[in-house]
């Protein structure tokens, strides 16, 4: 992807993910590392528990789509910083098999008073599964540079 | 610990976890796997850029945050479920050898109107450094059995 900067971008854009498969695997391996409940790590506790299997940890789909977020580079190889998330909802459990669907709106772009070489910009990421139905969303605010000079 | 219910809690208890320290090891080997970003796992371009070394992730940082959060269980084997997180805010950059500590607060708990037997718990999590600066902080809301008689 060619480079990208506050400049460039529009409020309204918006572009989809190549879908993705959350495996077994992975799921108990992050949770494990991070997140051992039941639930996330215990097949057979899963299976007895309330979501009937067992679901990926909240923060490991995070994770995930952090991953193809950076694999995706829609901003080439724009320095990029997280600032913030606000409004993430977990919405429905993420299962073994599950393929996820990542779409990311600009809903703000703002010059900063202070540093006129840089910005912030707002998004909402929706990630939806197999069967269309929202499983997280959140909303999140990246600095990005104005432009090529700019030198964070 | 004992096994603590919604109907057990009081807004504003607070408790502070045990320090921890984040390895390089750790914060390059969840970067190259979910945030490979060279300010997170490339050394030598980390050094040249705007840090002057690695960070982490921010998304590591609240995964090492859920770790201790389960590894802690303040609120025993009841079940927990995390909803929804609020005001994430990466405040300063995490760098290896960085020594973390986590305080939390219970913000607000409301019981449910449509079922009985469960509620809903805000709290807030600050992430201060060895300095004593934050380098995070979030609310989240969790759902939780409102005693043990719950079976959700």
């Amino acid at each position: 992807m060619t480079d990208r900067y506050l400049d460039d971008l529009s409020v309204g854009e918006s572009w989809t993910g190549e879908p993705f498969t959350m495996t077994e695997d992975e799921i108990v391996a992050f949770a494990t590392q991070f997140d051992p409940q039941p639930m996330h790590v215990d097949k057979a506790a899963a299976e007895a528990g309330r979501f009937g299997g067992l679901i990926a940890s909240g923060w490991h789909v995070c994770s995930r789509v952090m991953r193809q977020f950076v694999d995706e580079a829609y901003f080439g190889q724009t320095p990029l910083l997280g600032m913030n998330v606000d409004a993430l909802w977990w919405v429905r459990p993420v299962r073994p098999g599950d393929t996820l669907t990542v779409r990311r709106e600009i809903m703000d772009i703002r010059p900063s008073k202070s540093q006129p070489d840089r910005g912030v910009v707002r998004t909402k990421t929706w990630v939806t599964n197999q069967d269309g139905d929202l499983a997280m969303s959140f909303e999140n605010q990246m600095q990005l540079p104005r432009n090529a000079e700019a030198r964070l």
